[in-house]
């Protein structure tokens, strides 16, 4: 598989072209961003970490059923997936209060959810990827239909069942995390880019102690420690 | 009606007991305000014409079938209402994109929406009355189930078409409009609140020209102006 010209670059990836025209290679990057990008940082290992842990969930949502964009990993911070148009939706699923939605809507952080909350973003950086309801979805023309959202939300829920299920049996708490999807060529839904610390977050079950992006953003650092800890309770 | 305690004082309004446990006297302030209550006005009079223009609007709606809280009118200032419990949820209804709308989304002013669109937001000035979706409403337990939901946005959207109608006759636009709702004793959902020039849009259909309170919100001055060309408007 020849790389070929760089085609995007977003805040943890950078997508290649290939001479595949269906396929295109995930690089992911070193660098660390919060709040819409206003706090920056580099962490060595952390693309590879991350390349890593998603590569391992994707296999795990696979054999559950779930469409992802993953073909193959290539090096240790390079994936090739399937080309596909991103939906311009970041679907967030939350299992306990905290971040954003405490903030907003003031709830306690930390209390869990009477039931797991389903949200959509709008994914436009300028705009710092608002909130947008079902409604606003169509009235912006983001997905061509209200059973696209619907087919969104699903396969959210499915992905969370899954992965709740998988890291309570390592001792973590998934206590939200941030999924996008794309369509291929042949209008297939697709998950695509990446579940990993950058996108979820993870306490440990018995100490409540963050293991996931939060230790950058709240500046706890050990960002580093805490993503090889994820990996190896992936692995364990 | 004999008016007892003061028992709640909103931005607009004074909410006052009586001797029938069952009914309220809504008082409409001449104070104005905006962004929450950061910015804060008073126009002598104004409470007046919301009061005519609300009940005339209410006596509207009422005969096309909507259930609303208005009693009767005592004063210039003053309505008797049933009394209800307030639905914690401020109902927005938008035919034409501006405002916080245009701002959050980046949808361009005065666009035609391609369909009306219906938004709740958590009243609750503390946090700045926060844009909700329908599982918010639900994991906060604002409503009792999602058929409440559907029944304010299905009511909601009734009262646009019969507004809608009856503005456009009368050479205005009607771009978008707050409602609130409350539950009386036995249980039925009410259009409480007021609809006047505080809580509505109003465009010229000529001119464009604004005759409702983004005048006060934008300091483009004559506020008791256009809201007495409303009212003349509505009465003619």
């Amino acid at each position: 598989m020849e790389k070929r010209e760089l085609i995007y670059e977003g805040k943890g990836k950078k997508m290649y072209a290939t001479d595949d025209a269906n396929l295109l290679i995930a690089e992911f990057k070193d660098d660390l961003t919060a709040f819409n990008a206003q706090k920056r940082g580099k962490e060595d290992g952390k693309g590879a970490l991350n390349n890593k842990i998603s590569t391992q969930l994707f296999k795990i949502l696979k054999e559950k059923g779930i469409a992802t964009h993953l073909v193959e990993t290539l090096s240790d911070t390079e994936q090739l997936v399937k080309k596909c148009e991103i939906v311009p939706i970041e679907v967030v699923v939350r299992n306990i209060a905290t971040g954003s939605l405490s903030k907003r809507l003031g709830l306690k952080e930390g209390m869990v959810l009477p039931f797991t909350l389903v949200e959509f973003y709008y994914k436009n950086d300028e705009l710092n990827d608002p909130i947008v309801t079902d409604e606003h979805c169509l009235v912006m023309g983001l997905v061509k239909s209200e059973k696209d959202l619907e087919t969104l939300r699903h396969i959210a829920r499915e992905i969370n069942s899954i992965l709740f299920k998988f890291f309570e049996a390592k001792g973590l708490k998934l206590v939200d995390f941030k999924v996008e999807f794309g369509i291929d060529k042949d209008g297939n839904i697709l998950l695509a880019d990446e579940i990993s610390p950058d996108s979820c977050r993870f306490w440990d079950a018995q100490t409540n102690e963050k293991l996931d992006k939060d230790r950058f953003r709240q500046g706890i650092g050990e960002v580093k420690v805490a993503y090889e800890e994820v990996l190896r309770r992936i692995l364990s």
